[in-house]
């Protein structure tokens, strides 16, 4: 699926994310890179990067700028699709926290940079996509144990300003939850 | 709104926080116990607990028995109510794993033990309850930074089967997410 991806385009666009290296790193989708050492999934590092990644989205919270979300929604950057339908779109996360990581995203933002922007003609799309979240796990066999998170603010590690639920499985999850 | 509760009660309520089965133990509801030691908040042994508590609470998971969240309901138990309409109660967990940490729950089950039994009639509820979260986050002064966390089942920590929101913030929310 990422496979039709220019090279040039994955460079420029991993270097946008430069705070944030192994989210968007362009060997993320080169399939001709060796295998690159995965970081412990649990480490302060990862907990640091995500910390320090949030912080320098802030800086858009309250803008109508593009995401990467748009270009995920447009499909001009490959993403690996679990559901979608008119609304709502699920991929899996690219730094996944979990055997099973996917984020279900509303197609149309609507203001919606994050849920502390939701008012009250929001309350349908919010629906579905909590309901989404239901059949993305469904669809990934965890219907049994599941986690979603919904992240608000750097405080909370939101880094992209659209809104977007977690939905995490496959492992016991711990507690507190972050 | 919480305000009629004797300091009495409130004293006891809060002794409840030490021992992690907490919710459901009938000692939990003893007056006459002394105060326990807090553990501390992020400690294994509370990973662990909350663990524990959700696999015991797991063998109800399909039931349609009434949960603790019933006496909260009909305020046969204390809570301290965050915010409350005709169809949603919020109030805070007994057991907060942040500053502020408010469960956002429906009133009327209506079949949602756990967000993994939503079927398409559940949509309203469910895009009010995630709207209820963010006015509980707006009420407690932590819109610019909040998660909201659903578990669903034992590996994700559900230890009460009456679908119900965390809504955590008033520190670093860390990654992973538990």
């Amino acid at each position: 699926m990422a496979a039709t991806i220019p090279f040039s385009l994955l460079r420029n666009f991993s270097s946008l994310r430069s705070a944030r290296p192994f989210v968007f790193k362009a060997s993320n989708f080169n399939l001709h890179l060796p295998p690159q050492p995965r970081r412990l999934p649990f480490s302060t590092s990862a907990a640091n990067n995500e910390e320090a990644a949030a912080k320098a989205a802030a800086v858009n919270f309250d803008s109508e700028a593009p995401t990467i979300f748009d270009k995920i929604i447009n499909k001009e950057i490959p993403s690996s699709i679990v559901y979608e339908d008119e609304k709502i779109l699920a991929f899996r996360d690219i730094n996944p926290q979990a055997p099973v990581h996917v984020l279900v995203i509303p197609k149309f933002r609507d203001g919606l940079t994050q849920l502390g922007k939701a008012d009250g003609r929001h309350g349908e799309i919010l629906g579905q996509l909590l309901y989404a979240a239901k059949i993305v796990a469904e669809k990934e066999g965890i219907l049994d144990g599941f986690r979603v998170v919904i992240n608000n603010g750097p405080s909370a590690c939101q880094s992209v300003y659209h809104l977007h639920l977690h939905v995490l499985g496959g492992r016991q999850m711990n507690w507190p939850p972050g």
